[in-house]
């Protein structure tokens, strides 16, 4: 994509140990081929990197952030209330709860600090998510979001064609 | 709001009768002198509005779409799949789950349609939400986010005072 | 069974990935040499199949649709909203919350869009129920439906006498 | 609607405290000038006189049978098990746990016996759902159940006129 | 235990499949030498044999009645409904929801129709409150359930005594 | 009831506050005419009546306990790990948890310490499954246990009887 | 007290609007005749101020920090994240979940940062655990706090007092 | 650490069987040499050791308390109203429902007997939140917890330092 000269999209991990959780967000920025830098902060254990990144990352072009948390998961809606770009929260499940603790603290924010919540673990639709934000002021980038779409769609046909050769009595569209 | 000569946000609402609990949008964008568009359009009453609306909102420059439900609440996610452009969701309570239902129905989508979710009755923050996204394109805006997020802060603090006043032993940072 | 000489049951799955978890309708409908058409049809990401699917099924002959979906699931419910004959939905298990999110986005649907929701996975009830509703005019499947659960009944007791072999102390009806 | 000479719905509730709670249905059954009968019978407290109810309603005519329950909320589920027609279960909320006792009670049923379970209080849908399968054998029925649903679309569309006369800046399809 | 020459504690289970989960049943009474008869009844499937067994069970001298059963769970409330004696539910965990299905089926029984409902899967608990029932007619029962008691104690320091081997510092009494 | 000269319930409640979410029980010792003690202990903040009456009341007569407590709801276990006789308990809703918090204290016992757990706030069944227990011992007990059922039924009809006259399309069975 | 010369707790509040939930703090605070200070300071509104009193409370003598927020309910985790001191967390009740949301957000904190939390809305509790921690240095604290544990056990004897005059038959100890 | 010269934590499982879900505790103090003892006692299985080890703990120096139980789990709330010293809970996931009753169960106490919950089977935090109890009048157990804080930043910046190895675009602060 030739747009993002510089990287835009921040990704920002409570601990690195829910990297295999969230890895669908580097498939996406792959298949987009879009940059993104990975930041492992912690907003209970590392409050002052936290602070450091939410300063400078959008002064250098940081459009979007997007962070992963379990748990009790305060990261997102501390990141939200540092920055004034928009920022995607992913409840990462973690301990014995399914991540309903983090849906529960990443979604009811408190008024005035927003964040954009996705499903438990849903780094895939974060990533997607970040990618409409760009793809505002990136057209490319929007009609590719469009492809992607489409190749979806594709994708749920194919599939119902390789049934329909396995027997299984398939519509026809 | 200068650079918004033409309305980019489009709020939809699942039913009229979800108006009151999302007040808060309207008093943001007064606030902050946006200008938006209101759509009652239901998923599963007006199918046929809906997809003109997803096809016809980007063109005319809509930028951001909140969309609020109850119950099944399954406005957001379809939206979401007819378009290009980021949809932010607002769980609304109705029925009598408090909105849990409709914050699972927002929040948990399946991969490649994604969903940007605030909490249940939320709208203030699916506002501002909104707003931070448009602040990418609009420097004005962005420091007017910034500004706002200021008087918060100071509003927190004069409460505190109000609070010393009224002879509550208050710490005085 | 020689009344249905066309098919009258559609299923639709919101993802192929979700066939495990329904086979029970199959062996179902097998055990009932009832037809049936499946359709991969996902409402988020192929939205004007589902259209398509939803205008042609009823005047094709199909009676009734099960359709099956898992996390946020709208499928069933927008394809209740697109057709006059009578959806049963199937919550699936998928992601962590064990089918409680698609559970309440299946049942609690908005009035006027009615919706008949079976328990989680339970694709065997679901197929069970569209065949009551067929049985209402054909009483050929409904006098097998009372011989099923009069076999049902049957393993029962069967059930209870191989344990009397074990050596439990079983009651004698 | 001239077919239904005789009555072909049964509606049972647990309680007659349940009435208020399932006027929906009555009114939907006017509206579409539908017969019904209503028995009053607790699967716990005159359990002969559910089995009488079940052994009876189907010769006598009845197609479809719609159970209404609180809490434990068995009553849906026994009926089911005691005919071969279509039973919509109805979860209605009472005690302390908004209904979600009763969803459950009513939507997690074994394997064998279905029962198509709506929303909690939904009493409207239930109805909708009973006139859907009776309108398979009865066209006039079905094409009024899609005018209700052009009728329900149609009111979507008035009330954003009327919001829009109220000053909102509402968007024309 | 000479007292029961005849069998006091029958034990009713919605399905053979449950066996499993409910064998610490058989374990309590084999310890206490305490007879019991064991039926497999489904309260949907053969209700007819679960009124026989109500009908007859009482007149055969049974006093107790442990019903256990998963998802819907309407067995213990059924047989409650049509006996006198005290019924004792297990709710069993099966599908997807942990029991918390058959927990809220079993213990939120409608007023009038009282269960006396103990933990998911806790068959241990269920047959000792029976015994405890039992006991209140025989001495000598209730005289070993007090012994119990203490072997549980016992057991406890037991095993603390054996984790002080093991070199934790425990503390001596 | 002629049989118990002495009393042989015993009411514990953890706090005198939930007298009026109980007060049930007594409106059906009442009715049945039977004696009952009614003791106010906290597991919590009177231990040591808690352990005296534990040790005390089964020697005077108390044949069955009943205790009931809201939030963490330790009482019922507690005393159930203090005597041989059976305990049930009733958890009652407290705090803002709809009274599931002291369901699961309640229901969910380790293993070893039975407690016969009924509803939330549901006093009357934990009344009605004491009479029960002590029914086993008293034969005209037992038949007005079995009265009281059959007035519930006619209760039942009684109620449909009314709504006929109301005009409502009532079943006559 | 004599020994508090110096304040030694610090409430911290993360909205002058949840000050009517946590007023039970003040009473005990008064009746143990201990200071405190008031601090209203948001995790997301006034992050810097959070900072500030972090870094400032301990070396002014705070010993115990006591933090209440609603909703996603940071400040609690936060604050610990930020000081050596023990800090305890109240889950206010906010928005639609009952505190829920909250309680999980307080209690659920990733391994490392230690917050100790109490009940929904449960004010008192934290005030007393406060006190406890305080006592272990305040043998006069410490002395009092038994006696107020005592206190607490006459109150519920002289609950069952007065209901013994009301006409309840009340067991004495 | 020096000051301890006698034992000061006390750590309390309800069960043997716990031991592995609390093992954090262990590795905790032997990180931070304090000495601790254990003691293996069911506030429902040996009630009397319960008592006993209230009544002398604090006499013997124990200042903190920690109770770890899973199910209803009421030992760190009966411990709590035998003590005047701190008691810290921790909810052990046991059974089916993931901790969810037990951290409902400690957290939810009645007014006036505090415990402080921490997150299910977090037996880390538990062990830090006593320390820094104890740090308060042990300033070098205070630094050390600095220290640990201070480890765990580092720790957490070495696992970013490690994933740019592996080549993820990690944000250098």
């Amino acid at each position: 994509m030739e747009q993002d000269r510089k990287c835009q999209i921040g990704v920002v991990l409570g601990s690195a140990s829910d990297l295999d959780k969230v890895s669908g967000l580097f498939k996406v920025f792959e298949e987009f081929e879009v940059q993104y830098e990975l930041a492992i902060i912690s907003a209970h254990r590392t409050p002052h990197l936290l602070e450091e990144y939410a300063r400078c990352a959008p002064p250098r072009g940081i459009q979007v952030i997007i962070a992963a948390a379990g748990l009790s998961a305060a990261l997102p809606g501390v990141l939200a209330s540092m920055v004034s770009v928009p920022v995607i929260g992913i409840p990462v499940s973690a301990g014995t709860l399914n991540g309903m603790d983090a849906l529960l603290s990443i979604s009811q924010m408190p008024p005035g600090v927003p964040v954009g919540c996705v499903g438990i673990n849903s780094a895939k639709n974060a990533a997607l998510l970040a990618l409409r934000i760009l793809g505002l002021a990136h057209p490319s980038l929007r009609s590719r979001l469009s492809e992607y779409t489409q190749s979806m769609a594709d994708d749920v046909v194919e599939r119902a064609r390789a049934l329909k050769e396995e027997g299984y009595p398939i519509w026809n569209s």
